[in-house]
């Protein structure tokens, strides 16, 4: 399994992305976020995307160079037709203006149509908290939730991101409102191993803890039935219409808001985004609330445990990854590996495992 | 039980807030505000409320007649300092500042510090929504929710509330971010059932399922250990640490933003707000989304129910109370009733119900 830097992986995604046709600013923004996703430990929304992007770029969903356009603007808001744009092109720009409106004038809004999956939520928050402003953003996605009784899906997995810097680190919770995101069920599916919580309503209603049951039969199918719970579980004994109404929430702002289409009529294209940046200098003011926030953090990981385990903040596991990752490298797992390679081989771009790569192939025939 | 109007109701309790001091514009948006969710059937909120109202007030905690100050402003944004009025008052003040913002500039948020218990969130997005814009308010509150791996709590039961007008009625959002509120566990502990889910963290770290047991011994004791479950419940096996992260979210919004003080610390008093109004004109446009949202709406009642319950889309089972308190009147529990009659007694004013209840004491003592 190849082990390759974060500063490698931004150059090999950048490289790719400037072959598709996309300027190099644009390829470069593109493969930070990706990279960013590996070097956080969120595999799911890495380079193990390129094959899907590859293909919706290919097949001519995703239209290249296309930054997408300022349908209509006020002082602290502002709609964007993403007009089939890359998710993190349109995505990135959609947030700058957000965070140059809260600077202005304490808030920005931006809400985005017709853009595309665009990565992690968090990597957009984050970039409001990079300038010392507290981010917000969420998109749409497939029909995965299944509202509360219903039979099937109709919300998307809908995450929601919040970053707020801090004097000491930084807060920043990013999660789907589904309980959790198909990626989870995918990689217990490739674990072969059993699904170890009440994730998965299965298509005669009950719970689906085979994983793999789940990747074949339950969720995105046409027609289907099942899909994923929403935060608080099924019906309505642990209030899992809390999960399903904040799902619907951000079904509201990524789809109702911009007039743009919801989740359940999506399949994978036109898909919406919703941005917020707060500049603290209109409330509490930069220097304050981040101590504030510091001092917020410090008490929660200072509660005592009831079982063993540590009380973490939303944030902590990802930060983590982030140092074991800067001191290690990011596992490109084999599968992406050769996937990279075909796409690489395309446009006469070297992957940076291509050689320690090759040792190991001659390693094993050698062994054979 | 007496059985009141709305009308009747609001301005019963008007009348007692001018006894205590408020001018008569004051005193009914606090009557509004109780009467509002009674007549939604959120009876925790409503009338109920006037004994702990006047505790807080008699023992000078709520101050009378003070609407807070505008600390800090910009086009957008404002810090409001309550200076300890009544969460009615100071909350109103600020979600209509939010408001007025909202149509200049397109988003208006507006953070409130030392403030007090202002009554269901979702009246505050309501009047948004009564204006034809999109409306969010959270609040914190004393120490509930039990972060994951915690043995005590640290985060308020911190509501989250979203109005959005749409052509045919009103999607209407509001829930706290515990599993249930403490008021749920109360109304079992009064009628000696046992909770039906997975709400309460007993001292040991396990599930408390005796209502009252949890009413003497697990929450609001100083110095206790368990508390209210977060959305998703203990532990990470069902994403418990999704709905402690969206608890934190709010504590940060209505604690850390306006350099207020933490639920931990509140004791009651002392209460942030946050409040965010949006005018869909800076977006998809006024009218288009309030069809786009019917239409979503409806599409979620029309999903084939799973086990025969129906799909129900968020505010349903509020707006049905209404519907049936406008026609019957709202049944004002007799404890309560007892509470408000002394409080009445000492402001000279008539409760609605003196008549009838004289009736059905003497029929009372006719049949003993």
């Amino acid at each position: 399994m190849p082990i390759v830097s974060y500063d490698r992986l931004v150059t090999l995604v950048r490289d790719l992305f400037i072959g598709y046709g996309f300027n190099e600013e644009q390829a470069l923004i593109i493969a930070q976020n990706l990279e960013d996703a590996d070097r956080h430990g969120i595999a799911s929304h890495g380079i193990q995307r390129m094959r899907l992007y590859d293909q919706r770029i290919t097949n001519g969903y995703i239209k290249p160079n296309e930054e997408g356009r300022i349908v209509h603007e006020m002082p602290a808001a502002a709609l964007i037709d993403g007009r089939h744009g890359m998710g993190q092109i349109v995505g990135t720009r959609a947030m700058r203006l957000a965070i140059e409106k809260a600077k202005k004038v304490g808030i920005g809004a931006v809400a985005v149509r017709d853009s595309n999956h665009f990565g992690t939520a968090g990597y957009y928050a984050s970039l409001a908290a990079d300038e010392g402003l507290w981010g917000y953003a969420s998109t749409n996605s497939n029909a995965l939730l299944v509202p509360t009784h219903s039979a099937k899906p109709f919300i998307g997995s809908n995450p929601i991101a919040v970053a707020v810097p801090t004097s000491r680190g930084r807060f920043l919770y990013d999660a789907a409102t589904t309980t959790v995101s198909l990626g989870k069920v995918e990689v217990h599916a490739k674990l072969g191993e059993p699904l170890p919580g009440d994730w998965v309503m299965n298509t005669d209603g009950t719970i689906d803890r085979d994983a793999q049951d789940v990747i074949d039969n339950v969720t995105l199918k046409p027609g289907g039935r099942g899909g994923l719970t929403p935060i608080g579980g099924l019906g309505e004994t642990n209030s899992g219409y809390k999960g399903y109404g904040i799902g619907a929430v951000v079904e509201l702002l990524t789809a109702a808001l911009p007039l743009g289409v919801l989740s359940a009529d999506v399949h994978g294209q036109s898909i919406g985004h919703f941005f917020l940046a707060l500049d603290p200098d209109a409330f509490g003011g930069r220097e304050a609330t981040e101590e504030y926030v510091a001092d917020f953090v410090d008490r929660l990981h200072a509660l005592p445990s009831v079982d063993g385990s540590p009380v973490l903040v939303p944030g902590d596991k990802e930060f983590a990854a982030a140092d074991r990752t800067d001191a290690e490298g990011i596992e490109v797992d084999e599968k992406t590996a050769r996937e990279v390679e075909q796409i690489a081989a395309r446009f006469g771009v070297e992957v940076p495992w291509a050689h320690d790569d090759a040792d190991e192939r001659t390693a094993q025939v050698a062994v054979a």
